[in-house]
């Protein structure tokens, strides 16, 4: 693929906010609601983001809530940086599809729907089916590929597990753009089958390492103060992290400005699948909750791949790991629960879901003073 | 009444705990499921909560979700205490059982039912039927009015308004034990139903100065330190209130050890009818999400009538009135959410549900490692 090509796959559309008339609507309808003006709090706010991004004074409900599982393996999670050994990212996509982790618990509880897409799970994943051995990296210069597979889960798979991102790029050019790509084409089909609020999720042994990171470069963040415990590391390889996320960021550090660089040199094809699905979803201007650290790694590249993006999301929580409050920060965004879950998948964002629903409800259900016969406040 | 019938009126049968063995249980499962151990953060918390609750594990899901709001005026008001002239307590009840009050909008939105009731509302609400006049105050000595009114908003109904708390009592004594009782009899009436999980809403305007009274009695608070703002009062009327509070709590001073008593001088019927309601509530081991200042100052009473119940109960937000917090530390709760509401009704409590539901949800749904073929973490 030629550089040209290379730019133009991962070159956005103008990122448009959302209306701001009608979100002075909504702010002016909020104070004709029968309650004392602003009495909700963020509620109040957060209802009228989702009427700006709808257009929509009263807002839709939020009908079709989706979460998009990106998962990949990393090759830096050969090297012991997690708590878990690698073979529980192929283990833990084949119990998504069964609807036994946590994501589809919480989705289930709070009415929202899950996909899984294997972007760089290592090898083939376990149940697969006869073909499973001809599917692979896509061929380089190709854009996405358009049946590489007959499981849709792994319609859009870059390759089998990203680089060892210490010592090598994790992706080629053209998987990068691939991957940022594939994210694109996904967050399409997801609006396009009607989705009216989307969520990134994540799932890769390893990933907090590339998550950890990219936004340590960033945001300049030391390695020794970004670096978390993930799924619960010991000390030494709490070290082992920390190395290989200090030699990540010497390996990139001229990439501040070049998200698809920054992708290729110390990502990963779920992270740049999420940048891309991340930065769609506000082209396609429909809202987002962010998740934890893996997805908000993600979306601050695609804050640079599409300026604007952000006014789009909003943060569904704050994460125990300590990078995800620099990311959050860096975005101006304040999480809305603070559980101090470190699981990824999407779950904290989805655990959210039912907290927007409410804002919703409040703005498009509720009598005005004026309906409802009751007096206002004096004065 | 007796002072004798009256102790016996507020005396509560012994709150036994959460079932220790099932909550041991509830903690165990959660480091069986797919999942690093700790990584839902507070949700296996509440989840095990939840379990030992209902001495179940995995626990139930939460079908019967119940709110009831507790509805009276203050003489208080008439000083200019709130932003909103009284007549808006009938008003807004008017409004709740027209379904156009916040509280619906977020109840139906959570799958929760609501249950207005009318402790001491000022006058007979608009829109009673011709029956309306005949009601008004219990007898004294009367433990609960058996059918005081046909319309079963006011069958609990104990005086029109509860008095001036700056200069008399809000209640007599038999009101006091009248009102507690109702809030029994209503708690109990709910778990008869079926209810699952509670949360005591409230309405009346003025009510945060009774409420901001007793958490600054119980908890040595000054009162220039606990006044808040309300539904959205000036200085002038702040200047007010933390004069009326301060009243109060001179009148109250002797009555830190005597709940009944502190619900007599600076409560009021609504207050004394949510503190039995939350009392039985625990006593009849139903699980409670308390709202804000309002029910969370009922709830620092009922700590005191029933000692034990508080572990019934969680935080479900924590309110932009100061003295929440200081009853909420009290307590020893941490509240799930944080948006700077200060609605009352229940809506905060009620927000809060699905987090609940969600928690629960993984405890229950979720597959073990062994089920799910996922490997352990190493070591």
């Amino acid at each position: 693929m030629s550089a040209a090509a290379a730019e133009l796959g991962a070159t956005f559309p103008t990122v448009t906010a959302p209306d701001a008339k009608v979100l002075g609507d909504a702010q002016a309808r909020q104070r004709e609601l029968t309650k004392p003006p602003g009495s909700l709090g963020r509620l109040e706010d957060v209802a009228c983001w989702v009427a700006a991004c709808q257009g929509l004074c009263p807002p839709r409900r939020l009908e079709r809530v989706r979460v998009v599982v990106f998962a990949g393996d990393h090759g830096i999670a050969r090297t012991g940086v997690s708590a878990f050994p690698p073979d529980v990212t192929a283990q833990m996509v084949q119990n998504f599809r069964r609807g036994g982790a946590a994501v589809n618990a919480i989705a289930d509880s709070v009415g929202a729907g899950v996909r899984v897409v294997d972007m760089a799970v290592d090898g083939d994943l376990p149940g697969a089916d006869s073909r499973a051995s001809e599917a692979g990296a896509p061929e380089a210069g190709a854009a996405i590929p358009a049946n590489a597979d007959a499981d849709p889960v792994r319609a859009y798979k870059v390759r089998s597990s990203s680089g060892s991102i210490d010592r090598e790029d994790a992706l080629t050019a053209a998987e990068t753009i691939a991957a940022i790509g594939a994210g694109r084409a996904i967050a399409d089909e997801e609006v396009d089958a009607g989705a009216d609020l989307l969520v990134a999720g994540d799932m890769g042994i390893g990933n907090t390492t590339p998550a950890t990171a990219i936004v340590a470069t960033l945001t300049g963040l030391e390695p020794v103060v970004a670096v978390g415990r993930g799924t619960g590391i010991d000390d030494a390889a709490w070290m082992r992290k920390t190395a290989a996320i200090r030699d990540a960021m010497f390996r990139a550090r001229h990439f501040v400005g070049d998200p698809v660089a920054l992708l290729r040199t110390i990502g990963g094809a779920d992270l740049a699948a999420m940048a891309g699905f991340l930065a769609q979803a506000a082209v396609r201007r429909t809202p987002v909750i962010l998740d934890g650290l893996i997805a908000t790694a993600a979306a601050l590249v695609a804050a640079q791949l599409a300026p604007g993006c952000a006014d789009w999301w909003l943060a569904g929580h704050r994460s125990a790991e300590p990078a995800h409050d620099a990311a959050l920060e860096r975005l101006h965004k304040q999480p809305l629960l603070d559980f101090g879950m470190r699981l990824g998948e999407g779950t904290g964002a989805l655990t959210a879901v039912p907290v927007v629903r409410a804002a919703v409800a409040t703005l498009s259900n509720m009598s005005t003073f004026a309906d409802a016969g009751v007096s206002g406040a004096a004065g």
